[in-house]
């Protein structure tokens, strides 16, 4: 574990993030501007944002020592992950530090199970779920009695560390449910059940809270899921009526308020095919449903993550343009020849209007190793600026176009 | 001199900026999102891209070892300011060093002699001016002659080195204009003299040019000067007609265009009385007078820049609003007793659209320190989205609103 020096000298607070992900990278350009430096507690050089900030902490975020030695100076840790075991964190607390989210909200983001039942509390509008911890003979009645009730329409989910697809099982029958739970249950994981939402679309209600209780919302968005991630979010969510973008809102500020939620939250929510809106997932940091607002919005999430965390005033959530869509640059099956250095020449010659945003990540298959926002013109249409995020996307990832141009022909 | 070590691993190319001030700060956060970081040579670790990127060389930029040691490895070598010796330029270029732009087109930039001359044989408007350089008592007769001609309102300059207001003496009168003269010639500062121009105002036609050849230009911005510095930009240049517009571009492109620049470069002009466009400064690098371009262009000029300097595609220029104004925040008289911390916290509280960039410099009198940007929003006057931005700015700089408002009070 070393540190390196803290070269500020204005006076502006330092913030430390637990993660060197692509999201403290691209919290660290917020910083820059706001007159500070982000301070990263990284596991490896390599990681996105240690690649980038002056001031970076290696060791690991389940390490209580490496934790402190981040924190040390600092004015507050945030994350750029769910992953920071509860116990460490208090450990913080009581001893001064200001950790934000605080862990007390934080506990919903990482347990499901708690999620639920708080919600459910709350009188938020959420899937029908059942406990799995515990006995395993008892949880296996449990799954048992709660398939039937459900057509064993239902989603098998580890409480605790499921991101981007992992850690969720969607089953159809009775026999794989059971084999998904027999395989699971008695292990590390703490299982839970879920019913099986008739989803129309999934769509992402971001907000952000400072300490001081300001609460300040985006505009929903609509996000397109593909192998269990996030692939393309369209900002606004087509489509949704007033009404409906404003209830979505209002829960997700109501319950960040009601957790004493500090930074930016995403409230991931199921549209049903009868319209209601039904809350799926937590996230309480920056999100990947927020990344349109680098270039489509006054104020980006990374920015708004720091005022809020910082007890600063909140900033204007206001789309700068009627369309924006942001596409997930995402590791191929089978890395391309062609660098990822000459693919965005390529893609700057054919489309100058592309913002995209690298995280200095090696390419694995499905990775997510940066992502393209296009800011729509006036009157364009949602489906000609998906069009074109997607294709941008689509060739930063495997080099191929998908409408069959030939970057060398004519 | 120390190297931090670098820390990219994807393969993507490496950029060093000679130089470590807010122009390379604000460069490293376009690096960023281009998936790099900037390397920058600094003088000291507190300078304000030394605070922020993990990719620090420290040294002189007049120390040829240094500027050896911090091109090493890097695919191209640019500038934040015009400071560095163009013998050691040439020598880095004889050693095979993309220096970019390149020490043949940089010359111009360093050597205001050179400039206008150069000029003046391309045919491009210029004032009327004088070389006052060699023998002392034949350059006080050329002064006499040139300030007889032009009733004595005349312009004497340092030929190298001057910046924001210094290096430049506005006289009016044989007294004045002689005293100038006689107080610097015979030392080491080389002096010139221009015929003082009867302007309206000051505009700059901001551009970028790669090596490939493709040039691309910013909407033509009016800048207005306080204290022989700029204070404020208005983009557009108000009330400037299409044609006008038209042909500051055209000659900022094919300036660059003649001279091989490579990145982006500034043409300050003078709008005269009589609507005439008459060629001020040229600066090579990224420009005080392009800052409103962060969060008020598709492209900023600092993504330019890069993409320039790495023979990328170019990016699209366009405005994102029709009105975008940029002010400067400068050191007070007396620095403030509120933070810079605090003073941001209270104008985050009155301006939730207001876009703040700091430097992490700390406070001199009339030092650049950061800017704001307020874009405007649809139908809104220059005039008021001017005073938003100036009054911003000078909170930041006082602690004072100069509407008299007083967040203590009720």
């Amino acid at each position: 574990m070393t540190s390196s020096p803290d070269r500020r000298s204005t006076g502006m607070p330092t913030v430390t993030m637990i993660g060197g992900g692509q999201l403290a990278r691209m919290t660290h350009q917020s910083a820059i501007a706001l007159g500070q430096c982000l301070r990263v507690l990284a596991g490896g050089a390599d990681d996105p944002a240690a690649q980038v900030s002056a001031n970076v902490v290696l060791g690991s975020h389940d390490d209580l020592e490496a934790l402190r030695a981040a924190a040390e100076g600092s004015v507050a840790v945030t994350f750029d992950h769910e992953g920071v075991p509860l116990a460490h964190l208090q450990a913080l607390e009581a001893e001064g530090v200001q950790v934000r989210p605080p862990s007390k909200a934080l506990h919903f983001a990482q347990d499901k199970l708690a999620m639920r039942t708080k919600l459910a509390a709350l009188g938020l509008p959420v899937p029908d779920f059942a406990d799995l911890s515990g006995n395993v003979a008892a949880a296996r009645e449990v799954l048992t009695a709660f398939g039937e009730t459900h057509d064993w329409q239902v989603v098998i989910k580890a409480v605790r560390g499921g991101y981007d697809g992992r850690g969720v099982w969607l089953t159809d029958s009775r026999e794989e449910a059971l084999a998904v739970f027999d395989a699971q249950a008695g292990g590390d994981t703490v299982l839970m059940v879920e019913q099986k939402v008739a989803m129309a679309r999934e769509l992402s209600a971001m907000i952000a809270r400072s300490p001081y209780g300001q609460g300040a919302a985006w505009p929903v968005v609509e996000t397109v899921q593909r192998h269990g991630q996030c692939a393309v979010v369209l900002a606004p969510a087509p489509g949704l009526s007033d009404d409906a973008a404003q209830r979505a809102q209002q829960m997700s500020l109501k319950l960040a308020d009601e957790l004493g939620v500090v930074g930016a939250m995403a409230m991931e929510l199921f549209e049903t095919v009868d319209g209601e809106l039904i809350v799926n997932e937590l996230a309480m940091r920056p999100h990947n449903s927020g990344h349109w607002t680098m270039d489509g919005a006054v104020t980006s999430q990374f920015e708004q993550h720091l005022r809020a965390v910082l007890d600063y005033p909140l900033g204007d959530t206001s789309a700068r343009s009627d369309v924006v869509v942001m596409a997930n640059i995402l590791g191929a099956d089978t890395a391309p020849e062609m660098s990822m250095d000459e693919r965005l020449h390529h893609l700057f010659a054919r489309m100058p209007e592309a913002k995209v945003h690298l995280y200095g990540k090696s390419e694995r298959p499905e990775r997510k190793i940066g992502h393209v926002n296009i800011v729509g013109q006036p009157g364009e249409s949602v489906e000609d600026v998906r069009e074109r995020a997607e294709r941008a996307a689509q060739w930063m990832s495997t080099a191929r176009w998908t409408d069959g141009w030939d970057p060398h022909g004519e």
